[in-house]
């Protein structure tokens, strides 16, 4: 494969620079083939690089960039006063073809926002969908969407949804991706319309693995590989688990803080669940993708350290080397062919 | 007080006779006031009596019923064959004024069907809620609704379900409970119209201490002491709660599973914490309860043992005691008096 280039937003995120060009060089060490374009203010990112004695690195470019979106700009300011800012600079380099991904960790609703300005939606998709890895009980992945980028949508936005991360989840696995829906079983007609139609429609599709309805305690079981929603249950969803491993933690420290001996005793009971631990805010570890655009976007967790970055920015050479939107362009067309004929 | 009755369906759940008839005997030392009927089958009941040495307890009667609703019946038929069930026949001693509260841990679309059919709506309550206590961060804790009794609703259910939450809240509290609604972060207008709308009507309430939107990560961070959501997101935040609880319990016991030594450690060092932990999981420890009903319906978690049933039979305890769906209605009177005024 020749070289592949991911144009960065260098400034975005809770500490711009001193994360984001350390993640950088990491990511250039683990992918030879990797060229990255930093955007965002040359000299807070020269100095970084001196800092790590790599101001002459043959594969970093830096495009220096005057603004950066703040962190509470709304998407709607975002579009009118983006120009000239890091994060539109980067998306830019992405829609001229020169780069093949842009990663960002800054404000959410303002990438999202830019990014389907700028690079547009694949033919054949409503709406683009935000989507991360979770971790399993059964040390898989499982693939959650859509995860805010739509409060609300229909049954065939869910559909599309099944289908494009259908094609990000199926990459290394031995069988085809078991897609499900994420329902309640309450209710007489288990769950609401909505998620009753798209079943409909999942059902009839064969070259989809539908695997039926899962409920939130089945999110982290293994039991799929795709899991649909829309976005405001999946954030929602997403969200809560973050409170709920916070609350663990929270209680863990609590039930040792008095206690030296304990202190230490549970450290070398539980290192390794510690590391385990860390990773159960998925998003936080490995980025969530912009799915159905004409290129590649992933979203870094804005308090990403400096390896939960580079995984990112990993996140996004595979997605390029893999070349997720035309992946997903066809399989769209397949699967509406299907349902047409 | 005089004397309080609580119908109890003694085959739902599953262990029925086994978990209820002893729970009742654990709440009755607990509670002297109360008495309880139990509904089931009069053999089973007594038999777990007598192992108990209870066989001529003062304050217990039971009333044999033919059937059971089953855990997989859907609530249409729940509501055409359950004639002489336990469940109903429970139900209909709240609605024959021989009980004050109805406990059962059985069948929940059954029991929220048959609940609303026999004890009917308040007045003002388009639809009835579902609800339990989360715990929380600060020890405080906050009170969840709806949990999947509605899959989807509107402003005016969402309000009405925050009139009925703050009620329920209140109890203890040295401050006028503080509601919030349960919401997204990422799209330009936060949320979506229907959560948009709710807050809009809580804002002009003066009556109830509206605090704004939290999202899920702040569901245990003890911000608010009613957070108020549709039932499709909060059976999914509820039960994602329960799936993440369960993986971290998961990992917990995988880093010390293969040594023995580990093991004995961890359970000298952290037995207060596995208890706090299995707290996590509210409703199983105090059941959950419907509102908005005229009567008291307590729905305890199909799994629950001895204690956690003892528990939601204390919850129904507490909520006869403070005539908790006369307070609804008047608390709703008087807030939808405000607002035509």
């Amino acid at each position: 494969m020749s070289g592949l280039t991911v144009a960065l937003d260098a400034m975005g995120g809770d500490f711009g620079p001193q994360v984001t060009v350390p993640a950088s060089v990491q990511a250039l060490l683990q992918y030879p083939e990797l060229k990255v374009i930093l955007f965002g203010d040359q000299s807070a990112i020269t100095s970084q690089l001196s800092l790590l004695n790599q101001s002459e690195h043959p594969r970093i470019s830096i495009v220096h960039c005057e603004h950066v979106i703040g962190n509470d700009t709304r998407p709607s300011q975002a579009l009118r006063r983006s120009q000239g800012s890091s994060m539109r600079m980067a998306l830019e380099a992405v829609a001229a073809g020169q780069a093949d991904a842009c990663v960002s960790a800054g404000n959410t609703g303002a990438l999202m926002a830019l990014s389907r300005f700028i690079l547009k939606l694949l033919p054949g998709v409503d709406r683009p969908a935000l989507v991360s890895a979770i971790p399993t009980r059964t040390d898989n992945k499982t693939w959650l969407l859509d995860l805010g980028a739509n409060v609300s949508c229909d049954a065939d936005t869910l559909f599309q949804f099944a289908v494009m991360g259908a094609v990000l989840a199926e990459q290394g696995l031995p069988h085809s991706p078991r897609v499900a829906l994420l329902n309640i079983g309450e209710e007489e007609i288990k769950g609401n319309d909505l998620v009753k139609r798209c079943s409909e429609m999942l059902t009839e599709s064969p070259d989809i693995n539908y695997v039926g309805y899962l409920e939130g305690d089945q999110l982290y079981s293994g039991q799929a590989d795709v899991i649909v929603c829309d976005g405001f249950v999946g954030n929602v969803s997403l969200k809560t688990s973050e409170g709920v491993a916070n609350l663990f933690i929270n209680q863990f420290k609590q039930a040792i803080s008095r206690n030296p001996l304990k202190q230490l005793i549970a450290k070398w009971l539980f290192s390794d669940l510690f590391d385990r631990l860390k990773r159960l805010n998925p998003d936080q570890y490995n980025g969530a993708s912009l799915l159905g655009l004409r290129g590649i976007v992933v979203k870094s967790h804005g308090s990403a350290d400096t390896t939960a970055f580079a995984n990112a920015i990993g996140e996004a050479v595979h997605e390029v080397k893999r070349q997720v939107p035309t992946k997903i362009s066809d399989r769209l067309e397949e699967v509406l062919l299907e349902r047409h004929y």
